[in-house]
């Protein structure tokens, strides 16, 4: 367990995450903020932004690069996890970066949405042989033979982590300029269709074949809300909140466009404004 | 009736306003803006603005002057003119602006919210002896006695017509520097307490004392959304909306501090966004 116990963890980089994270800072409250990038990545790449209210014709770099500004010149760092859990115990939460832990009475998921649909048997089989962890779960595969699908040349430490673990390792890596050292690793570039398996995964399968390993790794930055939180209610894909931006646990909140249409940046910042300030009121109330 | 309907009217030139007007605009909607002061006069009152995120510790002109200048840079024009009521009908709305009308397929309300609360009577006595239009309902007092309660320079004008044709007026300037020429106004520099009444407006009560008249014209910049549209379902002084800034009447959306609490210019601004979306989608079902 973690010695600190937050204020608030705020989870995602992006415009709804900034805006959460400096209102949480103007009114002292102590803030973890979870980034997996330092500036987001997916405002980084929109061309032309002409709707973002007092900043026109704003290239997505700049936007990005203004946010990160704002942030800094308010003190608030960054830390850069990919968090693989949210789990609601006893009146606070316990957020899981892999084998780190942390702790904080409230929490607001800032998580944009995924680009990437889940692979069709990866929520069905978590836990029961599909793995967002490699430091939590690789040394249940001492000698055997896994699977990695992999989204993100970040995580190549990762891969290479589990390939000294397992005896045999088919690794998906679905980035450019992958570098895989590791002699055991077959590396497969097909993108998988499914995690096979009835109780327990037992194989990927791709267009025209498939491999079996006795478990499978997901590493990748964006996990769905539902499989993040456990019992997180969700409406279409995306987080169910009302007006104050609360979700249906109690303490957790949600902004920005996990929690549906319009995807807008300007509509992430205000959403991440109203959930800091109903944050704040819970822990005033609590 | 005018000639022209709009696809939207946006009532009001704060953040919301601004919002909603240039996703209108991006979008190709033909719109009317309305807006009573040229830079919304509350953003440009504050002191520093701290979390506007990407405009660290902007000042409240700076940020007024930066949503005012984006609105011009996309061709976006404000209509000063003060509105006095809307009215649904028959899959459209009907803008009134005194005299004036306006007519749009949808209406956005940024109203803010009123730094003054009606007064006692005030919203009873509406149109029973209470008015807020000079050029709607002066001909009514022709020769009749009138008090006026006044709550922005601008409306000196309206003053002056209603002066003229009634006998006698009473006007209450609520502002410094007024200048009222007509020789048969009767100057009171005291907030009145209530308009009075069982069936109809009697008279203005003041602290020790009260005036008599037929009627009293109320000129002022906000009016509460509730007198401003009937039937518009509100909850503790603000307009009622879902996610989408939908009202409880359809083609109306409300967007920034008249929907609630926290009064922030962000959540105001993305408010507005949603709000031209929403309003946008059902232009297009319609």
């Amino acid at each position: 367990m973690s010695e600190h116990l937050f204020d608030l963890a705020i989870i995602g980089g992006g415009p709804a995450g900034v805006s959460a994270a400096i209102n949480a800072k103007i009114l002292n409250k102590s803030v973890i903020w979870f980034a997996a990038d330092a500036v987001s990545k997916k405002v980084a790449r929109a061309e032309l932004i002409k709707n973002y209210p007092a900043l026109p014709d704003i290239t997505g770099e700049g936007l990005a690069n203004a946010l990160k500004r704002h942030a800094e010149s308010m003190g608030i760092e960054q830390t850069n996890e990919v968090i693989t859990g949210v789990y609601p115990t006893k009146g606070k939460f316990l957020v899981l970066a892999g084998a780190k832990d942390f702790e904080a009475k409230t929490v607001i998921l800032c998580l944009g949405v995924e680009a990437q649909k889940p692979i069709n048997g990866e929520e069905r089989l978590l836990g029961r042989g599909v793995s967002y962890c490699a430091t939590c779960d690789g040394f249940l595969y001492r000698g055997r033979k896994i699977a990695i699908y992999c989204t993100d040349k970040r995580f190549e430490g990762e891969i290479e982590f589990l390939c000294s673990v397992a005896e045999k390792a088919y690794v998906m890596p679905m980035y450019k300029n992958y570098e895989i050292k590791a002699k055991n690793a077959e590396i497969i570039l097909k993108q998988p269709e499914a995690f096979e398996g009835e109780d327990r995964f037992t194989a990927v399968r791709f267009k025209g074949g498939h491999v079996e390993a006795d478990g499978v790794f997901v590493l990748k930055t964006a996990i769905s809300p539902a499989t993040l939180v456990h019992g997180l209610k969700t409406e279409d894909g995306h987080i169910a909140v009302n007006r104050r931006m609360e979700t249906n646990i109690a303490g957790l909140f949600a902004a920005g466009d996990c929690t549906g249409r319009p995807y807008q940046y300007i509509k992430a910042a205000g959403e991440g404004n109203v959930a800091a300030h109903s944050a704040i009121e819970y822990l005033d109330k609590n």
